[in-house]
């Protein structure tokens, strides 16, 4: 039994492909075909096309609900081919693969493993995919997801260790800082995602928000906060992932209110 | 290999959170977590939210085809955080865990568990979810799904009694009664679903139809019943899950005789 | 533990079913009832309804990419229930299970299973699946997928051997044949699939194009293949399946240029 539960890794996959094109299949076979027994779970392939910022997002939402042994492999890869980095990173709580170019940066700073303003290594360690005996041959100039980043993450599902992969990285890109800014006692922050349902999710964290707080986004006010859905027609919330977050009731806010991500909210305190 | 085999159990996941959010992959790492070597099958993120009704429509169609021990796990949860119940119920064909808010209506019916008008139980039994040692902490107000349902659907998956669950329910939600009616010689039926392909299935049972019947629906007349999609450009046949419906020849039927679920249609007999 | 490694076989999923309707997840219950163990792997639920062409192309990227004993299930089926034949074909690199209507065509020219003319099987063997004691009972007119071709998926990855399931068969439909043509030392090629990109993939070989290649597409002369993506605004080259294929840097070349499956694109040699 213990060969068979030691290869029984969980993979996430998380990329731009879309589900239309055979193209997550193909990294899915590449995986299977070296790692048999690993439990694929797809978090989305849906990410806009090219926007490593929303991938980022949505790893950053659901990588603690893995167990910490699994292996997360993203490809929403802009700048396959070109010069940026592929690369694989440990961190207390996950195994990393993909481009280097900040799709990993939330998860990564969320869980302390990377230094939030310089990408600096802080826990764990990340490597440089360069060894050629971990690839899929003949490698493409176009699709590394299939020939490097997955065969990459297959071989650490089976126990090769990370080192093995290739050189040391001292630190990984991280984007822009999107964290909220205070000032004069008030919380500017932005809007980050907008979900299924509509619901226009900030990147104000729980915590920070004060007693009798007033949120301001596009031309209302919303007084506090509300504790589920149904508390009003338009609420402000916690959510789910621990962020302020606007809903409306069996309708979506980002319609009501005409918001898209990157859009600007205000939190301030009740006089 | 007996530990292992006896939690190689399937479930079943329906919900309205769509692919492109990561809220069902949440769900999933929740589940794995507990039950790593659970059979995880989707079928359908689709569903339009908060319609409990389409969803309570999949859940008739696809449990019958699954082993009796699969759990069947469902969350299209419009009153989350309010005082709906979160329930798991037994039923000769499978575990069913999820809001009581008649999701699962037509399959627990189906299959003889619930009374029809009233939900009492005719078999098996049911709990409210009240347990919390078997919950997802810290529990959240806006997702049930990852906090309560998964982690229950997981521990029944390792072989947690129902009953450890939370105390007995005698009765479950069941909705509006939406069986057709028989008058005057004549069925009164309507449209439940369309599917992709603009097929139009309506609530009709194949074994209460009339021989030499004649489906009004819209404007037209289909004389006689199809055995396939390819005998006329327009025909009413029995579809797979034993149901009425309406198909075009590689068309859709729903677009030329623009069909929305809840339209009529009446079945005769030809004179 | 033999038994049980025996069955992990993996079997691949490509339909016209979308994903929002049970009818994929109806086909996994329906397996998982007959070989608990199966690895399933969707390749794509998302191809057009009846649109058996491009499944041919999904499966024909795909198949390579998976274990020689995967079983690939197809079922874009417009002709169910009529006289076309559901068949299972064994070739060097895979088993393959749907309706005998060239879905299957492209993948097995492509491994040289059959002749790409003729549709005369070279290698591996074929059959009817009339064996009616490998089917779902009841079997329906409408749903072959789930009555027929699912369980003979299932008894074929449980072991048993494709001559038991019907009557040899000595070759296979095979559609159309759309390679390019060779003219006066030009290609003319056309553009076969697009994906969710925008990248528009031809039928023309990267081993068949001359060096110092003009590609003419639209209104359009690309001089050159490049090397990446990133190469220029609207570049040429060669994709991650071996095809000439053209590309926008970030940005959908299909739309920027209008493209549509069918249209075709010439490359000759620059003077």
């Amino acid at each position: 039994m213990i060969p068979f539960m030691a290869s029984r890794r969980i993979i996430t996959l998380t990329t731009d492909f879309g589900l239309a094109d055979a193209y997550v299949a193909i990294m899915k076979g590449v995986i299977l075909s070296i790692a048999p027994d690993a439990m694929l779970v797809d978090i989305s392939h849906q990410v806009e096309p090219q926007d490593v910022r929303e991938a980022a997002y949505l790893l950053w939402c659901s990588y603690r609900y893995f167990p910490p042994d699994s292996i997360h492999l993203a490809v929403v890869d802009p700048g396959v081919g070109t010069e940026r980095r592929p690369v694989a990173v440990t961190a207390p709580r996950g195994l990393f693969v993909g481009p280097d170019n900040g799709i990993f940066a939330r998860a990564l700073i969320d869980q302390g493993a990377v230094d939030a303003a310089t990408g600096r290594l802080l826990a764990g360690s990340a490597v440089i995919l360069t060894e050629s005996r971990y690839w899929h041959h003949p490698v493409s100039q176009t699709f590394h997801g299939r020939d490097i980043f997955a065969p990459a993450t297959a071989h650490l599902a089976l126990g090769t260790t990370i080192s093995a992969l290739g050189p040391d990285l001292a630190s990984v890109m991280v984007g822009a800082d999107d964290a909220p800014t205070h000032r004069d006692g008030s919380i500017y922050g932005s809007i980050v995602h907008i979900d299924r349902f509509g619901n226009a999710i900030s990147n104000v964290a729980a915590s920070t928000i004060p007693p009798r707080a007033v949120v301001q986004i596009g031309d209302r006010e919303l007084h506090g906060l509300a504790s589920n859905y149904q508390e009003g027609q338009l609420v402000a919330l916690i959510g789910s992932s621990g962020m302020l977050e606007v809903a409306a009731r069996n309708a979506s806010a980002a319609s009501v209110l005409g918001l898209r991500v990157g859009d600007p909210l205000v939190i301030r305190t009740a006089p």
